[in-house]
């Protein structure tokens, strides 16, 4: 189950019908079990958390933890919680997905926040056609390597080209795409999405070498367009 | 805004404060005028619909008219319904929302369903990196090559392949998929979600062969992957 972003989300950004579903078991999974418990216990403040089974699944978890998490899940419906966002998008759940597919299990979605796809949809760049590729390298040669790749790859065939950086590298981030992009390439940065400081802009790159902005550390989605 | 997916979705699988927000202007942007109303009065039993100045924006909008609503939007927030799931993700809106970029206006992503996000997350699949083509093409020969390349594409890079299909043609689709993949390749079909009916599954090329699975005519998303 996808959970709200950020410390000024809360339960009032998901749906109820998935607060329900969420409650109607008392097995969990998740990469942390105090901020898991402290989410449930913002979903139903009565709720009787002793009570409640809490499984760690990280990356961490070995397979032999995996497949004992598939024998709890034959005689029980299990939910899975992220920290933030949808679950198995970017986040290590999506390896105990993958085991209850070979299980024969079945797997439901419950819809919710992606800090992906707000992005997407608020930089009125390509959404019929994108590619998220998680973290760039670190190393200032490779991620300007990348950065080319990236442009190139807009430029040919059109497609929007997600990026998420640690927030502490924003701003090198930023500089490094302003840099080496070309004027003409549009350059979107959807920032604290969900938190009262959230703001989405999409302008090109030679408008945001002018703007001197600066990001700070807050966790922020990049993406690379060309113009229609 | 994003809206419930299909007949059996309702505003029970929103968040309240996005219908909140859907609800506190009265002026909307969406595809068709007539579902939009639909799906206000189910979001607000109450609600005056008459007072309500609902635009089209559609892949015929002309370029005057989405100044004109830019000339709007100036002086009051407008919210952009999509017909299903999140709007400007694999529908026209995207072109409003580069033109409120472009005239310096604030734009706000609302969460909600997304079919593609949804399908991914309940795949199992690389969820760290991944595309969506959106449509692909519809001459069998261009197909086999494009789902060859998705394929190749999967097991160079690691990346989720996704991609959507006309109703009426995901068995087709599926044949040709079994056709032409190889047996190791995973396969993920994601039909009717947030339906009654809805089912995930992930296997093998090889084991889908096994299956005889008819799909029929409902909503589907493909994904193409490789073991890691």
């Amino acid at each position: 189950m996808p959970v709200w972003l950020g410390d000024a989300g809360g339960p009032e950004q998901l749906a109820p019908e998935n607060i329900a579903i969420a409650l109607s078991t008392s097995l969990y999974f998740a990469e942390h079990e105090k901020t898991a418990r402290h989410m449930l216990r913002r979903m139903s403040p009565t709720i009787d958390l002793p009570s409640l089974e809490i499984h760690r699944m990280d990356k961490d978890t070995d397979e032999q933890d995996v497949q004992r998490y598939m024998s709890l899940l034959r005689t029980r419906d299990g939910v899975m919680l992220s920290e933030a966002g949808m679950p198995a998008i970017a986040d290590p759940g999506a390896r105990l997905v993958a085991a209850a597919h070979r299980a024969g299990l079945r797997v439901v979605p419950l819809s919710g926040p992606s800090s992906l796809l707000l992005a997407l949809a608020a930089s009125g760049l390509n959404g019929q056609h994108f590619t998220f590729h998680g973290y760039l390298p670190v190393k200032p040669d490779e991620r300007k390597q990348a950065i080319k790749r990236l442009e190139h790859e807009a430029q040919r065939t059109g497609a929007a080209q997600l990026f998420i950086e640690t927030p502490y590298r924003n701003d090198a981030m930023l500089a490094e795409l302003l840099r080496t992009c070309q004027d003409r390439t549009l350059l979107c940065i959807a920032m604290d999405l969900m938190q009262p400081t959230a703001f989405v802009r999409t302008r090109t790159a030679h408008e945001w070498r002018q703007m001197h902005t600066e990001l700070g550390k807050h966790p922020a989605v990049f993406i690379l367009g060309a113009r229609p």
